[in-house]
């Protein structure tokens, strides 16, 4: 903490936060969790990544967890939903699709299943994951209500499955059967998927 | 590997290997692993709790790799699929409920995440869990044979998908969106999937 207390010395406090150091900061922690992974993860290689002092992070961010909070937070911001194809069917094929992308082409997919491994052990992690996650529905909600208003779903259609089994599926067949997932494979779960809710 | 080579020297060559210590050996790997995580896992640790000398883990597993294959096939061998229940439609929530139970109940499946996220970075272990799952899926191909002859499912009926939308989706459930999975919610998703493909 030396140096950190001899940053703190040269910056005065009150001193506005900048939006582009925070941005640069979140940017770093994603750069380093896809190449360390969480337990990989410190404030000094955020830092380093990020071109500031290690006493800058401290000061936003006091702890490990509020650093993932923070890159979390502007991955979600960052994240787009596939517009609206004007059918449940398109939509669901859009949102797999994008979720397959997500989690094959990125530098972040490979980590999601440490993620959600390291969620287990840490309570901390898992309020994190959950948030993350509440912000996810929230968008997929959307393409939920669409379809209601469009009739194409049942108003009390359980939606938490729906996009479990669409999630889920996709999730295992990657990370786990390891099976390709192409285009043909995601429409033929959303078929079943349409079968199944419609 | 001094301990080892002291070992070696009071053990003659091409003495059988004893059944019981291979079983003793397994089941410290997979006690070892439910305690420490795979990262955690030495071979220091199996041999204390086995309460075997480190140079016969080494004579029957040269890696830490052969042990956890080991372990692996030995789990196989210990589970056991849910008896006939004389109906797809039975099977499939009598396997989702066995499933879920292993997950939240037993001591290997707060487990399983981490050892799929171990799977990303180590093709080794991805093999074994490919041999694992081979096995898993000759269990499970059972029960879909038996509804294929009772005339419940297509003989073209696509078997892969339907056990990725059965365990993908209450793996979700359990590890990502952590919602409470009871009877209920077993017989909820196994509706939509026989819905789905019958």
């Amino acid at each position: 903490m030396t140096a950190a207390a001899g940053e703190v010395a040269t910056r005065p406090a009150g001193r506005p936060r900048s939006p582009e150091v925070d941005e640069a900061i979140s940017d770093a922690v994603i750069d380093e969790l896809a190449e360390h992974g969480w337990d990989g993860l410190t404030v000094e290689g955020v830092a380093a990544r990020a071109g500031v002092g290690k006493a800058t992070i401290y000061r936003r961010h006091p702890s490990k967890i509020d650093l993932l909070i923070a890159a979390a937070e502007r991955l979600v911001e960052q994240s787009e939903l596939p517009p609206d194809t004007g059918s449940l069917d398109g939509d669901v094929r859009a949102l797999g699709r994008s979720y397959v992308r997500m989690m094959t082409r990125s530098r972040l997919g490979p980590l999601v299943p440490a993620t959600i491994a390291a969620t287990v052990r840490s309570p901390e992690l898992a309020r994190v994951q959950r948030r993350f996650m509440a912000q996810q529905l929230t968008g997929l909600s959307q393409v939920i209500a669409r379809a209601v208003d469009r009739g194409e779903l049942n108003r009390d259609a359980d939606v938490d499955l729906f996009v479990e089994m669409l999630l889920g599926t996709l999730f295992y067949r990657i990370f786990v059967s390891k099976r390709p997932v192409d285009d043909r494979a995601v429409d033929a779960l959303a078929d079943r998927l349409l079968t199944a809710f419609t």
